[in-house]
């Protein structure tokens, strides 16, 4: 079975980071895309914890770790200035986007629905050309979600490579210009 | 230096308790007070849990176990609707008091500043007497909390023991009644 | 039941002390007999780092550490050039002894029948009157451990005062002798 | 710098496994070579468990997790009959063999010399193609390991094509042969 395009997540704002993030600006890069809550206590003993170590293991590797808190339970007690204050508390520098909510009162917000989420923490990799690839519900062993970023990071320099190499065969370079097969 | 009474506390509300609680009703019984903020990374990861042990393990044994939500910072952030959401997503079981906030515009809420506890997490131990017998902020190692408690528990049966004692010199037993010395 | 007198152990040489240890010389003090096999892992990752840290952390209070190395099986693996190469590596420092065989073949070396100990670790906990008070097989909970030895801690420094006064009552001071009662 | 072959090892014996295992024997797979010592704590508490946990969770992948013991320090304390039974009790089921002495009374052991390792534990990474890909002495982050071991495994897989593909164009399939280029 062929990957498929990963959903586009629907935001309401976002946390950390100047301007909205959207799916297809990573293209190119290998996503980690952390769900959470931040009061979901796996979340916060592990799932957190391990995004965090991902986006500073991996710093210069072509790949982005992005947040996504997705609410689905106790509204009230987690809005955007609770969020703010467990961020900086918790010393979270990746982006997160703040799910939007579920449309006609469910209580689902919309990118938990459109991904089929079962619950906080879910870890999502997307890979280079913004296929969905693995999703993992609970708890992530280090060790497989290592050898999946690993893998998915092979992937990105060989299509990189690849690309290059077809851009090179169509397009000009300084010294020569190739028409496309 | 002898110990000297335990200040009381200042509480708006209380959590996980019918009744708001005293100092005073818990005469004869060693107290943990754990202080903590629920955006404190420290208390989620350590000072919470051990309470939760201690409350568990002491279980049967003359002790109370009382938690101190004393915000110092980020206020609108953890409001009692957090903390309830808070304390049913950790499973906290023991009663958890809201320190009263600080007068005039204080930031420091009025126990932590009775307490003059330096921050969060603080653990605080009050004998069966209602004497304050040791504070530590930050992490407290098991093996010496655990020390601490069990000398304090043995100073509560033995004091239990001269109360009756001494009740049994003064006063009426079943059989007899004694004037006092 | 009144606590009954700790056996005395039986060990063919010892490591970390220039001279073997009795229980009869640590009268005054509580001690910690930690029993424990080279190669059990349960051993090595709970019980000798606990004892470690009991011992670090209860320096200079009226208590000893007490090693007793009792293999059951493996007995050619763990020799006392084995233990002692364990003990370097591991940087344990408290005296240790080397649990004598059991007689006419018996596996089960003598100190470890005495006790009827389980298996290892096991840790032994002697008040400072030498009576055995707990024996726990197995991993041993941090604060558990730490209250029996809070209180076992304060029993010595009680029964120790209550020396020093009878002593006082019965004997001679610097300035002046008593006749006993 | 291209990858260099790895170093053949140098073993005087094998333990949990009927025959000797040579290096290029394990072509077409990625080889985890686990150097360790019995007495090493740091072997003991992180990188046996670590091997234990990859030959588990790698298990149908082309895969090999192998021990080495290589002891440069207390041989007396280290010596088959003993290793024998530290890899009974921590339950290693993964195939260990022995270094090689060092000749002329080299302290070092031959493999350990071989690959210049700097101590214990080393992690050595060998790729499909029998080459030395990483080199790790210490602690070896888990989510770093995961991404080398997931990154040789696409290479592992791509290589095994490539040879299938080689060997089809080149050889003979079952209807039909090819002369080589």
């Amino acid at each position: 079975m062929l990957p498929e395009p990963a959903p586009e997540w629907h935001t309401t704002a976002w946390l950390n980071t100047p301007q909205p993030l959207e799916l297809a600006q990573l293209r190119g890069k290998v996503v980690l895309l952390h769900a959470f809550q931040m009061l979901c206590p796996g979340c916060v003993a592990h799932g957190i914890p391990q995004a965090q170590r991902v986006a500073k293991l991996f710093e210069g590797a072509p790949l982005a770790v992005v947040g996504l808190h997705t609410v689905f339970e106790h509204h009230a007690a987690m809005g955007p200035e609770s969020l703010r204050a467990f961020l900086y508390e918790y010393r979270v520098t990746f982006p997160v986007g703040i799910d939007a909510p579920g449309p006609d009162g469910d209580p689902i917000p919309c990118t938990m629905r459109a991904y089929a989420m079962q619950g906080t923490p879910t870890a999502i990799l997307i890979d280079a050309q913004g296929r969905l690839r693995r999703q993992v519900f609970g708890q992530y062993d280090d060790l497989l979600l290592g050898a999946e970023l690993g893998a998915l990071l092979v992937e990105a320099r060989q299509s990189s490579a690849a690309a290059v190499d077809a851009q090179a065969a169509e397009g000009c370079s300084d010294d020569r210009c190739a028409r496309g097969p």
